[in-house]
């Protein structure tokens, strides 16, 4: 296309030339080499360009993409295995999926200002618990295959560890075993057989399985209760609309995926998993779980609930390292579900359902044999050595099926299948349809009505949903209104130009297990993804299917557990972790079969190098590994991190290198130089993928050259061990790193660093006075983030980090990090996306805050009434009749003037009562017909 | 693709089953066929079903129109004419263009719930008077070529009409000049050479001409001048970033199109058109003028200046008939001179002028003659016979020239043009690109700075962008958020699945002059939505061309003019109108140079029979036509539409059909079944496409076959006598009616209607008791509006219909229609799109509304503090320390309750004095430098 007037490298940095000059001055810095200079240590600095293609513009970029992508080949995907044709309702995809008020938003730790989310989240554990039938539904999971696995781990830790088997009833689909067994092989735990005994902790119900046939498995869930086993059911939603729920069928846990609830296949992804569990399962099951609490006015306020389990994720015994979900997506199959309601949804699956069973009795007709009795879409046949042909005569008609093997082809229908889909694939086999037989499906019809919650019924017509939708993203507040500071989370912006390719036909629309030919614009773009990956990182290789930072942690620690299993080194497996770190950190390790040694770490947050030294020595022989964070949690660039990486590799271990802090050093320094064997990245907090409100995350891994054939492969790639269910994780997300790398250039990443790391020392510089820095590193100098030290105020006048967090709504912030890494502190993290002016308001707001409590404790404010204490403040209390407060009305609600009265963001509820809530447990709304029965 | 599970129109329709149901208790009819049946006069029921095809799914429909737009073929466009390829910036895309907030608002009439459009339209004025250097410019016309017929309106309104002849300097594009030709003729103009005289109204300024050449026009000005004829500057926007002002060069009026800003072409629009004038021209200006004034807090706030022009077009005196303007487009114009800033804009330009200087400085040094010495963009070669065969060369590198005639070629350069196009169209001479000479534009460059506004300079960010365009969207009420009961402006659902075709590639970058056969997909859409509105209205034939509900009006009387002097019956000049008509009626007929008799209407609004029988007597031998609005503006169905029909045909007179409120007929009746003769539709009302906060419209008409002949062509269609610059008119925004009708069918279209009338006649009856319903049509029932007589409430306790629909933003809704058709009243159009419960939250607003006012009457409350008096409450005067008023802060803000705290809309604004606005005039920021000025 053409030049534009603008790099996009100054769209997407938020302060201009004349705001760096202005902020180098507060800081005291003649120009930024001389800040960065200061800041990072010379030991580290990289000394030529990155090698990545010259900064496109945003016209170029797209063009480029679109050529490159139109090199995939869409076809109609009969392939099903887990994944399925959907149609996005425009009303969500453009008002929800499209819209930055939803997907710039972050995890909803903050209840307040996260309600809509929140109560679409609900949403979502309530559909899953009407689905399952079971009490209990988290806010979803990665996808169906980690998922799984994650049940798995549920039964572990219900067995305290103490049972080592997994049995199966039905075969579930290959890429979902595949992961079960990888993350179960270093904990010692054997995945097979239908043998359930003592020892068996699960038995998992494929419902139905990967050939489409419900089994008749009441024998085996018998015995498996009677053993002591749980009862897992792997269970499609949108066939659960017809049948029986797993729970009446005896399930203690189900796992899906939610892809079919209008979430596009993407190649692979991403798309929500659901995870529901019995009631004395609860507080095992792992990932987010959205509670109802009340507001200090006594208003219902929905919040993350046993959140404390997450931020101190049962590091060395922990059996999961889950953190993030698929919040965007688990919303956008919430909406689908509220969009049709009960009676459409019933409505797509019985249509599939009678395809499938007209195909069926159509084969079956014809003298073709079929598997199974009972299915719900998916048809697989008996073609003795027919079934390549027959795929390939498919796929000349524009269609994809599945081949099972040289004699089994399997045909899965979905929302998009039509009538014409089934004569022309029915023709392949020489059949046409038949008629319906009796009904095939076990356990149909449902019971009873399901989804009689209001909101499932509300929503039907478009003005109704497009209003809805708008209401609950009114209720957050995302980046699209005002910056994110979170520490440690890069909240970045989210350029509309990387988004849009997202919804792209050929982008969207491809099945993950497509003939690998027909991905050749994916393949190109996950190529040179890797590339430039690799290159940013100072690796030699790139995966890009970790479909979240936790993953990637875990993926890189089980390449290092093969590489010293391939050397005859298996009894390396221990694993060396400051105690600064993030809590994923040990519980990954936990997961890779290793053993947690905790490293000290000193006063500032710096490893202590004598503890590590000692430790390294002590275990030497049996090191594995070192996981460390770079630039620190606490916000500095230590010096001696090429040494600390010699040291590890003297003694025979490898580098993890946790790239969390990677927006610190892109284009600065290179995790590979320094000396890391492998390294995650977040793409959702460096790499411009949006929050979501809680997820989509990606966290490839690099590695370097011998690390390389311990990668994660897939089962349909020709290799297993894989950690995600699709080949390359999140594919369809890709494209937004992609975009960000090909506008930014390399000259452009560093720019962003380092006016990342202006800004975070310019915010630090103007707050120091009023609030201790934490942490500071070199020359006094910070990374891209500060730790403001908060507890002064609480010293002087009993104001909380929480009072301050809170308060900062009022203000129309969200709040910083909270009480990580230390806690009663604020970690701050501008990013370079923020500009100046929005630095400032926020330095601003944070003074004023100091000297709200300056009143306090001057005793001008009593400690338990001041609009501290009090915040944040709704409209409702503002304008209540009585004011008994010592501050105004406008102070409260204004406290920075009211000069645009219209940018106020207003919270819709008080502050909410989490610990209340806890104890408290309400995470679905019961059906109407529970009110019925209570009245009757 | 599939069949839904649940039909389109069941999306569109808000009200279910259930809420029909209980709306039909309420009205006291057992069905809604009885309704219909009471409400209907039996003369004009259709009694067969639409001929439209069975209705789509969404996907099938976006499927449909996918597979047709796929046979256009777009190719790069060198074409020009007046028309570029744009780059829209992606987060204007995505934010504005695609967004619900910003294309689903109405025309700004309500101030204090605009203020975000308002603001943008304010800077779009500011943007044209910087680019013009004239002091006063409009809120945007409909396009180039009837801009520049408004403007030769406001020539000959400044002459009084006294003088008769326009001249031209440098030729204008052939559609501008058709357009004006058609225009001019009926008033009995001659457009035409160059000489002036002291009867020339308007010197028009080709600034570049049509072949992209700066003449040397200063004699002409001069003598222009002397004659006192008004200069009208046709000015490339982008070009007068780089030249001097016209203003500067003697024009006193500047007009042209700002698609290049950002807009698509789109085959031909919307886009929208400036106007800039001097400021002894102001009150002459046609369209809409955005002024400043104050709220009751002398805080600044926008409001439509001198609106009162607007409600009362001159009627038969007017020579422009123009209400609609083109706001979203308008709106994103500047958000694209605000993303750029001045010196963005000028780079853009730069580059273009140099590839154009380039190219001309090559094809003079490989032997070919160039036109003129002074260019912008385009450069017009000689080439002797083979201009065919270079275009066509030209196309097999995908490129598309304009074939000028058999010697004559031009290339136009856009901000998409790039050096490899350079060399490959130079090529195509036998040439290489040349080096540039001296500078080529006259006066450039600019002599001083322009767009020094802060507004051009704060948002260079995508962040910064992001949040300023959020921002401006949350001051707005818009149908994302709540109902718009607007009377006879149908403000009904536009569906996501409608919109976004708009955003399509090959339905948003193909020129309008492209080769036809380019078009084939659009001409495909183009012909059955004129066979599908045809079926709708029965009539013959459809044009598509009118891209406004006026030039619908002005193309239809063309055609009734033509049809009588084809049969040498030109005396037939007579337009009888009833006085209860929209003023465009009056100002259409006399564009069309016939002379409007007024006929008296009834006490209940209806058309008095005797008068029209005694005026079409005494007018018999000159009788034109007879415009009349069906149900009428009075929201009733007259008996007798037939017989009135008749009865003009009996006097040799047409039916001129006003479609505005097509929405209560269609499927039930048709105009051309009645008996008119000419119809228009309102797209933008009855056909989902948005108002964009006050425009894009469309207006289409239908005729009989008899006028035929007589429907506006286009010279690029080997016809002429065009009403607007391109052939089909706005015809990017056609498919988003092709969806409509294809979604809905005929079946779902006719529901539509049914419910519509249900509705407004649910809300009648549940209104009546609080305000007298205006008037009734048979059985007591209305149509699909009502007028409530809220002057009942200024009897009783002096609150006026303003208090109303100011105290009604309190409650969370955008005021119903005020004072029109009669003074001091309300119409209310419910529409079928607006679910039950919305109505309900409407109707009981008005309820409570009555009762305040009814506590005012009784001395409650005084007359001049009271809740609706002081309406609208912004959140600082809720908040404000002292509280006076004898009702509460609650009342004030929340006088429904707060049950749902997020979902209150707070107006930025209190009540906007429009009187002091308009007699302060200012409509445009003056540049920083003018500040500096002042200082110094």
């Amino acid at each position: 296309m053409t030049a534009a007037p603008i790099p996009f490298s100054a769209r997407h940095i938020g302060p201009g030339i004349n705001d760096v000059r202005a902020m180098l001055a507060v800081i005291g810095v003649p120009s930024v080499e001389t800040l960065i200079s200061q800041a990072v240590p010379r030991s580290i600095r990289l000394d030529q360009p990155l090698d990545l293609p010259a900064a496109a513009s945003e016209a170029e970029a797209l063009a480029e993409l679109s050529e490159m992508m139109a090199k995939n080949t869409v076809l109609k995907s009969f392939i099903g295995a887990g994944y399925h044709g959907v149609f996005v309702p425009p009303v969500i995809q453009r008002n929800l999926f499209e819209n930055p008020a939803w997907y710039t938003a972050y995890t909803p730790y903050q209840a307040e200002i996260s309600q809509g989310r929140l109560e679409m989240l609900f949403n979502f554990q309530t559909l899953v618990t009407e689905l399952t039938g079971l009490p209990v539904a988290s806010a979803s999971l990665l996808d169906e295959a980690t998922a799984v696995a994650e049940a798995v781990g549920i039964a572990l830790r219900h067995h305290r560890d103490k049972r080592t088997k997994v049995a199966l009833a039905g075969t579930p689909h290959p890429q979902t075993l595949d992961v079960v067994r990888t993350r179960a092989e270093p904990l010692g735990i054997e995945v097979d057989g239908e043998t359930i005994d003592d020892n068996t902790a699960a038995l998992l119900v494929s419902w139905p399985d990967t050939f489409g046939v419900y089994g008749d498995h009441k024998a085996a869930i018998e015995k498996a209760h009677a053993t002591g086993a749980l009862v897992v059911f792997i269970a499609d939603p949108l066939a659960l609309t017809l049948t029986d729920a797993p729970a009446k069928l005896g399930a203690d846990i189900a796992v899906g995926p939610m892809q079919r609830f209008g979430v596009p296949m993407g190649f692979g992804g991403p798309h929500a998993a659901y995870c529901a569990v019995s009631d004395r399962l609860t507080r095992l099951m792992p990932g987010r779980l959205v509670g109802q609490s009340t507001d200090t006015m006594g208003r219902p306020g929905y919040r993350l609930a046993l959140q404390t389990r997450e931020q101190h994720i049962r590091r060395d015994k922990a059996t999961s390292n889950i953190c993030t979900a698929q919040a965007l997506l688990a919303n956008m199959a919430t909406a689908y579900a509220i969009w049709h309601g009960p009676t459409g949804l019933q409505a797509i699956a019985e249509r599939i359902h009678t395809l499938a069973n007209r195909m069926a009795a159509g084969l079956k007709a014809a003298g073709v044999t079929v598997l199974g009795t009972h299915r719900f879409d998916t048809v697989t046949a008996e073609v003795k050595g027919k079934a390549a042909a027959i795929a390939a005569a498919a796929e000349k008609t524009g269609r994809l099926l599945r081949v099972i093997d040289a004699d089994k082809i399997s045909i899965a229908f979905d929302e998009t299948s039509t009538e014409a889909d089934l004569e022309a694939i029915a023709a392949l086999f020489g059949a046409k349809s038949g008629t319906v037989e009796a009904d095939s499906m076990p356990g149909k019809p449902r019971g009873k009505e399901f989804l009689t919650q209001p909101v499932f019924h509300e929503n039907h017509s478009e003005t109704d949903m497009m209003r809805f939708l708008r209401r609950l993203a009114d209720k957050d507040l995302a980046l699209d209104r005002a910056m994110i500071p979170l520490g440690s989370c890069t909240m970045k912006l989210n350029a509309a130009a990387e988004m849009m390719p997202v919804s792209w036909w050929n982008i969207a629309n491809l099945h993950p297990f497509a003939p690998a030919g027909h991905s050749a614009g994916y393949r190109a773009m996950v190529g040179e993804l890797e590339a430039w990956l690799s290159e940013i990182t100072g690796f030699d290789a790139v995966s890009l299917q970790p479909n979240a930072g936790s993953q990637g942690e875990y993926a890189g620690l089980l390449a290092i557990r093969a590489y010293h299993r391939s050397r005859g080194e298996g009894h390396r497996t221990v694993c060396l972790i400051p105690s600064s770190a993030h809590g994923t950190n040990p519980a990954s390790a936990a997961m890779a079969g290793m053993s947690v040694i905790v490293v000290r770490c000193a006063e500032d947050g710096s490893i202590d190098m004598d503890d590590l030294r000692a430790k390294a020595n002590e275990h030497s022989k049996n090191l594995a590994a070192l996981m460390f964070t770079y630039p620190s949690t606490h916000g500095v660039y230590e010096e001696g991190a090429r040494h600390l990486c010699a040291l590890i590799h003297e003694h025979g271990g490898q580098v993890y290198f946790d790239g969390a802090n990677l927006n610190a050093l892109v284009g600065l320094a290179r995790p590979g130089d320094i000396g890391a064997d492998v390294c995650h990245m977040n793409l959702h907090k460096t790499f411009c993928i949006p929050h979501g409100g809680g997820g989509p995350g990606v966290g490839p891994i690099g590695v370097r050259a011998h690390l390389k054939p311990y990668l994660p492969g897939h089962v349909t790639e020709g290799s297993a061990h894989a950690v995600a269910a699709a080949p390359f994780g999140s594919a369809s997300i890709l494209p937004i790193t992609w975009m960000y790398i090909r506008m930014m250039g390399g000259a452009g990443l560093k720019q962003a660093t380092e006016t990342a790391i202006v800004s975070a020392n310019y915010v630090a510089t103007r707050l120091a006075p009023h609030f201790p820095l934490l942490y500071k590193g070199r020359s006094d100098r910070i990374a891209h983030e500060c730790i403001l030290d908060t507890r002064v105020l609480k010293e002087s006048a009993g104001i909380s980090v929480d009072d301050i967090a809170k308060r900062l709504i009022d203000y129309g912030f969200h709040a910083p990090t909270m009480s990580f890494p230390v806690a009663g502190t604020l970690m701050v993290e501008p990013t370079e996306s923020e500009p100046k002016r929005e630095l400032d308001r926020f330095c601003e707001a944070m003074i004023a805050i100091a000297g709200e409590a300056a009143k306090v404790a001057k005793g001008e404010w009593p400690l338990n009434d001041n609009p501290l204490v009090n915040a944040p403040h709704t409209a409702a209390e503002a304008l209540a009749g009585a004011w008994a407060h010592p501050y105004s009305r406008l102070e409260a609600a204004y406290p920075a003037g009211d000069a645009d009265l219209s940018a106020k963001y207003w919270p819709p509820v008080s502050r909410i009562d989490n610990v209340a809530g806890d104890r408290n447990l309400v995470c679905s709304c019961p059906p109407l017909t529970e009110y019925l029965g209570a009245a009757e």
